[in-house]
């Protein structure tokens, strides 16, 4: 099946189309500055040259035409389209055909997450408009945590408050902690059974997976909470909210704008939110930029430990995303510390580039540790053949 | 040496008059809803009975004028005062005698605690003035974690805004975790080397103490976060106070005190705030009391391992305060969740009830688990000696 996947930002887009059979990728780009000045399209064929479009993009709308006309040229029919939601709220236990009702719960649930889900949910609209032949498919990015345990997803708060209000544990990298379940079970033919998923990208998330099963996360109500990352503070007190409106003298936006955009490695390192940049930095002797790589991997280490802890045990550790598959680096650094756990990495595997699924631990290591490339496309378009292909 | 401790809070007065030495208390007590109306002091000699002496507090001073009444009856003489300070803020990393200096720190950390450093600092005062012969000493209960390193303490916002206002993890419970390692070596007889120092009461911290030193903690820049407590969240996703803001309209006061006294154990059960209630009503069948009893357990357990990892490593664990010391079905209930872990505890010995320090776990256990009874006024006034003392 040859699917088209969407993921919508309020002023971007990206797409992919793959399929589903081989994994093999048609064609990819991205639409930016969707509404504002300056847009263009991205856009790659197969392996080929990214070339830049420039285009007028008013809307969502005008982006999906460009792009379908643009994939008119790839000559691969379109099946059915996945559409990345990235909060799937109080509904979505798993992805779902678009309908009236799913497309009204994106929209009903918007408030966790107002910056994404309305533009989503829009350019679900914007499809089925366009293509009343295709099947459009929802896939949350909290899906794959709505059935954690309530231990684990409930905040002690008020109940009235919390239950009416929908607060609780969402998570998010949903489709890609299950892809990274997946792949890791299929590289150690089914080996794997208690796997501290470790999605480590400038967001960042780890996931305790017991045979398939989310059973915590680090993210909480929404993806603030947990590992530090490029932007955002990750946990922190609560109450330093409270402290930064009340004797700081900063707005509730303004609070939320410094924890999320203005926060984690970029403010530690006072260089990049880009580990590749702090890295660089760090070995060059910049004191700030080492104090940032200590703390990211001394969270991670800790963090790793809780999620390892809601299984009570591990026997797998798989690092993904763009800083957990490219760092040897913090991958050694977050490794050293779990030493002590008997986790043992060998730093010859360890500074392999490849995109394949792969080993670094060493033979006697109590912790099978992987490296594993991940693939929040193809998850996303089995989930569409899964859920419109042929039965 | 007779010290006498103070610990005050903006409407009431607890004291305690002991020795150094022995330990022994001569006299404890506490004044209650000063400056409300239906005041009172609450006064025990020794092992006596305690008594309920009605008496009118408009403020602190009267009330401190009326300890010191009582306690010329008891005819000990005072050498010497130990103040409980809740903050010491940027100052203090150890107790520090009472100067106009160092009054004037205490102050000028207060809008880290308002609710407690403001008549505290005024307690010192009235002490200095009334009884101008006598030493006074601030004993700051986040001393113990000042020199923590810095990969704990620092938090992942912009360095000016974190720097400038002083924001940073400061931890709590300080004295009572110094108390409790100071027991655990004794009674170990140095064979503590990685302790895991579980300070259970109304208000819960860990504290990770590799070899005497603070190194993590759960509380942060205030005692909001980390475990679940009594009416206390502990740590949620610092998002969601925005989120009760905007679409709870909530005002940030609201979310302030329904997060620090109308959540924890309290919301979860529905029951009540002490663990006592909540136990005694999971038994009987209530089932959110038994997920209040799940979740503190689980996120105790969950906690204590990422105080292990700050150390990378551990070899004993203490329970102390009101449940640690006491709850044998909490005890029960985190060891056993740790016991992939190597941790085993005695079912037996875990059921004995005593004011002494104790061994509950097994002697097959990899990490030695033990019952330490607290004790913040000893170590108050040992600080007191230290400071004041003939040398």
């Amino acid at each position: 099946m040859n699917v088209l996947v969407i993921n919508a930002g309020s002023s971007s887009l990206k797409y992919q189309l793959l399929n589903t059979e081989a994994g093999q990728v048609y064609a990819k780009g991205n639409a930016e500055r969707i509404g504002i000045d300056d847009s263009f399209i991205g856009h790659q064929e197969g392996d080929g040259e990214k070339e830049k479009l420039v285009v007028e993009l008013p809307d969502h709308r005008t982006a999906i035409k460009h792009i379908f006309e643009i994939l008119e040229k790839v000559d691969v029919p379109v099946d059915g389209i996945g559409h990345r939601v990235v909060q799937g709220g109080w509904y979505f236990p798993e992805s779902a055909v678009v309908t009236d009702e799913t497309l009204a719960e994106v929209r009903e649930v918007a408030p966790l997450a107002p910056l994404h889900n309305y533009a989503e949910a829009d350019v679900i609209e914007i499809c089925r408009d366009l293509y009343p032949d295709l099947g459009n498919v929802i896939v949350p990015d909290t899906a794959f945590h709505y059935n954690m345990p309530e231990h684990a997803w409930r905040y002690a708060l008020p109940r009235d408050v919390a239950d009416g209000l929908h607060i609780r544990k969402y998570g998010a990298h949903g489709t890609s902690h299950r892809y990274i379940w997946k792949a890791a079970s299929e590289f150690t033919n089914g080996a794997c059974h208690k796997l501290v998923s470790c999605h480590l990208g400038s967001g960042a998330s780890l996931c305790a997976i017991d045979g398939g099963k989310s059973m915590d996360t680090t993210m909480g109500l929404t993806p603030l909470d947990g590992l530090i990352m490029g932007t955002r503070t990750g946990t922190v007190d609560p109450a330093t909210v409270f402290y930064l409106q009340r004797v700081g003298g900063y707005t509730v936006d303004e609070v939320d704008t410094m924890m999320n955009k203005q926060s984690g490695l970029l403010a530690l390192s006072g260089v990049s939110s880009d580990s590749r940049d702090i890295e660089e930095a760090a070995e060059a002797g910049d004191k700030n930029c080492q104090m940032a790589m200590d703390m990211f991997c001394y969270r991670c280490a800790q963090l790793i430990l809780e999620m390892a802890q809601s299984m009570e045990g591990w026997d797998t550790m798989a690092f993904s995303a763009g800083i957990g598959e490219n760092s040897d680096v913090i991958r050694a650094g977050v490794c050293e510390k779990l030493a002590w756990m008997g986790v043992k990495i060998d730093p010859e595997l360890n500074k392999v580039r490849s995109g394949d699924v792969r080993r670094i631990s060493t033979p006697d290591s109590k912790i099978d540790v992987l490296v594993v490339p991940t693939n929040e496309e193809l998850m996303i378009a089995l989930d569409v053949e899964d859920l419109l292909g042929d039965k």
